[in-house]
């Protein structure tokens, strides 16, 4: 199913007006990143120039001989009015207006923006912003960002989509993104969302196949009612993380400053963020950390965590970070006990924390997680596997996810499994290749009891709205277990 | 003032005890290791060798030809006791004893360990272990550690000393530490702790003047006492940050199982870290953004915090996450706010957060930061430069600091600044930057406000035990303000 939005992410034809020769102007930069990374047909619009960046330019939008599917605007706001008449006669789709100088500025500001939005109702045309960054997809390369790449980092093709009000914060988190290697499906900063807005993009990303999860960072909602029927109408297909500021007296108290909107209470947020089966997230970190989670794991069937370690002192701090969750790490019985005794070196520790320590071999690990899958007592498993020990090879992450995988294609249910890998270079390398093959993994046992506290809730929520095993169902089917 | 626990960290000379020519041991790596960084005079110890590592071998500590320090033991556990005698016949000062197999294997371990301890205090040696990792010092080269450098990152000489109670979780944060960049003064991992404790480290690095915060992971406490009168002794001039795991019954569980002893209440310990002056920390990366802080910037002296941000979402979760840590973001007097309106731009918004905006350029930060540190309104500046947007210059970091230092010299009083650097590799660049000239710079809002926490916790306390004054005076002088 395609919605009507998705010529702004994937258009034919995209021009560029208010383009500039002038490299400190954000004209410039919009077209120089749009010839980048953009594949599609490029048209930069000024009436004083021939040529820029060696494309052909042209004085206004109805003199392209071409269909244009989005019309990028940063042009000073009052002649914004003036290029979305000529973008409506031409029959452009899309508008995305980067220029600031509307409802943001007062009361002079909201009447020009209730113009340009006459203006596209007039002529069926759609609008990201005005006041925004707008929109970047790493598949088409439909990028309006204006901060040349010599300064941001643009994140590869991923499963992630993030909806951002504040357009520097979104900038600044692709560009950490870019650095961490996390991938985005599409980015969009809609900035004072004078037409497009939370809802429809809900809506949008729910059907987008190529988004697993969906992440916004936000400030303030207009309708809320309808913000919510949304939310409601996707979190049974598609986790949804939120993060939300100006939860706090000072934060609100900044937020109104920033956006010019009251920020609301944050009970009332919270009771309807629960209602709507949202994951909520405090912070950048958090966010991207339970979004992977999200994105590479099933949901939980239930809130038993086994801790399964190749360090004692990890081990610890595990079982102290799920605690303060309010996730169980439950004593293990005597049967499934013997049967790790079995497995394990004589010094092991059997319990919940298992402990296979320091000593421990690849083998220990794999029977291990094998006797804890089949043992039906545990819904997670939080392994720290300690790449450097020397038993460890470079080997045991396919061994270790090959039995996994084995195992649990025999099982009528599905343990999701997070990973906590604490080192330098050489973990983080073995670290990202077990995130490469499917298990998320974390700096510290403290993020990775969020991520897990994360797929909890969500798996409480799905089995709520019954849709927990067509979920699953799904899950199963991508990565053939 | 030289501690007579000086010699571990800065020996004339060390033997291995079990040094071995078979890269699988822990033997071989323990000797390599010591010879690719230690500069001091190195005799591998073993009956059946000639040469290790092109080092001359003897057959047994007694007939090396040259006075030792420190002998490095990595025999089996009841070998160790015999090599124990041999030492103290020869003189050694202080014996690290790797091996395991003692006081954590039972009732028999714990004889051979009390059979040890009695041969130590026999010939007035000291001992660090056994069953640990033991020391790692950059300054001297002198390193225990017995994984290789190809799986182990070392860190850099630092000021930062941290006490380990666990040897697995303290070799994989120096890993992390290196990679980070974060250096370290000393680290010890004393295992069992049958003679070296944790009062008398807590003393000896009081009084380093390479040290300037003390972080310890520990997971239980022998003589609470003891260790709490160190801590009392100690906190008044540098401070302590504590990771203690354990705290939940799960962890408690957990612990009890790695380490053999009860974790006691953390209700208790809890207690007792606030009457100590103690400054909590709740994992790895919190122990290291608590103790940068503490180490380059001084103590608040109250807890009203000014936030001065380039992008206004990022003011806003500034203001939550101080908020939610029981931080105050003082609204400004008008006077102030009259002030900071004459330099700023229009759109920027001169309240707390002060949100110079995406236009600003650097003198608007600059001139800003004078006005704040001025008005003796507020104890710590959080500042959030966004080195990406276009009006900040490169040149951003040296003209702040500049301004900074001059201002800061006129004033009667000190104020911590905590940067906040969300972003890419550009960003990364500029935020190390700033770390380098002495600005601690957090990826996130959320983390940094934990390390302003810190400052303003640790200031409170130097401020109670009376010693506030003395401890900014060493700050002024050490950085020239």
């Amino acid at each position: 199913m395609v919605s009507s939005l998705d010529f702004f992410f994937n258009p034919q034809s995209v021009a560029v007006v208010g383009a500039s020769r002038n490299p400190a102007k954000v004209g410039y930069a919009l077209l120089r990143n749009l010839k980048l990374f953009y594949r599609g047909r490029l048209y930069p619009i000024n009436p004083h120039a021939d040529e820029i960046l060696g494309l052909k330019c042209y004085p206004n939008l109805k003199s392209v001989p071409d269909d244009i599917d989005v019309a990028v605007i940063a042009v000073p706001a009052p002649k914004v009015l003036d290029v979305a008449e000529d973008a409506g006669q031409k029959g452009v789709k899309g508008l995305i207006v980067i220029s600031g100088g509307f409802k943001e500025v007062g009361p002079e500001g909201a009447k020009l923006e209730s113009r340009l939005v006459e203006i596209i109702k007039k002529y069926g045309m759609r609008l990201i912003g005005p006041n925004c960054v707008g929109v970047y997809v790493p598949k088409t390369g439909m990028n309006t960002l204006f901060l040349p790449p010599e300064k941001q980092g643009f994140p590869k093709h991923g499963f992630i989509a993030f909806i951002s009000q504040s357009g520097a914060f979104g900038s600044a988190v692709l560009d950490w993104a870019a650095m961490r290697g996390i991938g985005i499906s599409k980015f969009v900063s809609y900035g004072n969302k004078a037409d497009v807005s939370d809802d429809e993009l809900l809506y949008y990303f729910r059907d987008d196949p190529d988004t697993k999860v969906i992440l916004m960072y936000i400030e303030c909602v207009e309708d809320g009612r309808k913000f919510f029927r949304a939310l409601r109408g996707v979190t049974p297909y598609k986790p949804v993380v939120i993060l939300k500021s100006g939860r706090t007296e000072a934060g609100a108290r900044a937020a109104a400053s920033h956006t010019g909107a009251l920020a609301g209470s944050d009970v009332v947020y919270n009771a309807a963020f629960k209602q709507a089966g949202v994951v909520r997230a405090y912070g950048m970190e958090d966010l991207f950390d339970i979004a992977i989670a999200l994105g590479l794991q099933p949901p939980a069937r239930g809130d038993r965590v086994a801790v399964l370690t190749v360090g004692g002192g990890s081990g610890v701090m595990a079982a102290d970070a799920l605690s303060d969750l309010g996730l169980k790490v439950p004593r293990l019985s005597s049967n499934t006990i013997e049967k790790l005794r079995r497995v394990l070196l004589p010094i092991a520790s059997p319990y919940n924390p298992i402990d296979v320590t320091g000593s421990a071999t690849d083998e220990h690990l794999v029977e291990a997680v094998e006797i804890l899958l089949r043992s039906n007592e545990v819904d997670v498993i939080m392994w720290l596997p300690y790449y450097i020990t020397p038993g460890i090879t470079g080997e045991l992450n396919k061994k270790f996810l090959d039995r996994v995988r084995k195992v649990m294609k025999e099982l009528d249910y599905v343990v999701p499994i997070v990973g906590v890998a604490t080192g330098g270079k050489y973990t983080a390398k073995y670290a990202k290749e077990a995130e490469d093959m499917g298990i998320p993994m974390y700096l510290s046992p403290e993020r990775a009891a969020k991520a897990i506290k994360a797929l909890v809730s969500y798996g409480q929520w799905l089995k709520r709205v019954g849709t927990y095993e067509e979920y699953v169902e799904k899950y199963r089917k991508e990565v053939g277990i």
